[in-house]
């Protein structure tokens, strides 16, 4: 049996999707088909979606799961009227807020809601951040680092990179990566640059075996993609983590969004984030 | 009037802050203070929580708002017996939907779902799409451009690494960039390396203003920065787009989500996503 879910709004459909996969998650079926359409925002595109909506239930036997978070009235009204389970995230959640606050939403109001300066400052330091991440990865530059949240290390290919972006584009902090090096750990110091920032250094660390493999991608057969070459580097960080007091995680069997909300978790470190 | 949201989940709780800063962005109120709470994991975690929930409530003279998706029903009944708003995102969609599958979620049979093969795939994906992105930015490697999804086009600073980044993260979409110089704005070709790749074309543009400030930012008082600079720029960038039939968006009044979402509904790429 194949059943398809729609994922529907009238902006950038990011949380009816996000919202959509959570929830079809929790089931084992492999033969659910996701599809998400963002903006429609018109009269038109709703009754051309209406369309594909009916023949997708047709063509699959059975009537579709809608999950939707349209704001204009009319346009929901169109969509609503297919023969589908109709899952109504705002209409839903809305009415016990709104009697909650005692004040009316936008979303009843029918009116999209403006970006606010707070929420613009929020935008704007996401993307300094992104900014920022890239201008600080791979130790590139060192002499920034009085205006990191955060420096993560590591060794190469741990995730260090990805999880640094991240946290930079999702909750706005900015995060610095620095590689530590086979030279950083024949030293019982901490490298030079590190020193000063101690207290915001995590650390990541990874499966030999899982990083052999990605590093092998990348450089096949090399001395870096080496499997005695990385249980030893693994297991010198983890000890230089360990002398100088540095909290790390090992990336191996997470993914990024676990990885950067466990560090935010255990650094103590504010999300900022704005609305979508 | 001050009122607290807590999003709280036994995750990383992405999907309950998604939602819950979607829902709450429907009110105009300035007074409300959101805090997202993941891994609440154990009933320790849970019973503490509690606790700040009621220390909370009772600060603001206000019951907080609770919203979360917790999957462990002995956690979720602890947070549920606070005195708050409770906005149970699982509980009060999964049923419906299990009656329309005819099957039990594991979220009502307790347990959390397995990473299957697929999802993993997906998950990969995404991460060779941000070194992918990373690897082709800013024009750096032009002879990947056979591996993209899509290659972004625009004068410096108007929003490409951003826009890329965040479509190999969230949508696990191969997309380079070209930085057009005024060097490739004076010729009528395309610049040499990107005439093969045409149709994986996508321009960006800005309002000059717009751009020169963020420019200033980055060079203050730099001929780059300077306002005519930057009007010819865009001037001669869109004319190029029309000329070669090259479809682009003006990224001045977008977020990075809408730009992201914004190209792939244009393009007609599909998003390969996997759950969090």
């Amino acid at each position: 049996m194949k059943r398809t879910a729609f994922f529907i709004s009238d902006g950038t459909g990011i949380t009816a999707e996000a919202l959509g996969r959570s929830l079809l998650a929790q089931f084992e079926t492999s033969r659910l088909y996701m599809v998400t359409k963002p903006y429609i925002d018109t009269l038109d595109k709703a009754h051309q979606l209406l369309d594909v909506i009916k023949k997708t239930g047709e063509e699959d036997g059975h009537r579709p799961i809608v999950i939707d978070t349209i704001i204009d009235q009319n346009i929901r009204d169109i969509i609503k009227s297919a023969d589908a389970l109709n899952i109504d995230v705002f209409s839903t959640f809305l009415e016990p807020i709104e009697n909650e606050l005692g004040v009316k939403s936008s979303y009843t109001v029918g009116k999209t809601h403006a970006l606010t300066k707070a929420k613009e400052d929020i935008y704007k330091s996401r993307i300094d951040s992104v900014h920022y991440a890239l201008d600080n990865d791979d130790g590139a530059r060192t002499h920034h680092y009085d205006k990191a949240d955060l420096i993560l290390v590591g060794v190469s290919r741990c995730g260090k990179t990805p999880t640094c972006i991240y946290l930079a584009l999702q909750f706005g902090i900015r995060a610095a990566n620095y590689p530590i090096t086979e030279d950083d750990m024949l030293d019982t110091e901490l490298p030079k640059s590190l020193r000063p920032y101690r207290h915001k250094l995590f650390g990541l660390t990874i499966d030999p075996e899982r990083l052999s493999t990605i590093r092998h991608e990348r450089r096949p057969n090399s001395h870096y993609a080496d499997l005695h070459q990385c249980q030893r580097e693994v297991s010198d960080v983890e000890a230089l983590y360990q002398r100088h007091h540095i909290s790390y995680l090992d990336s191996t069997y997470y993914s990024i969004e676990e990885i950067a909300a466990r560090i935010l978790a255990a650094a103590g470190i504010e999300r900022r984030m704005s609305p979508i």
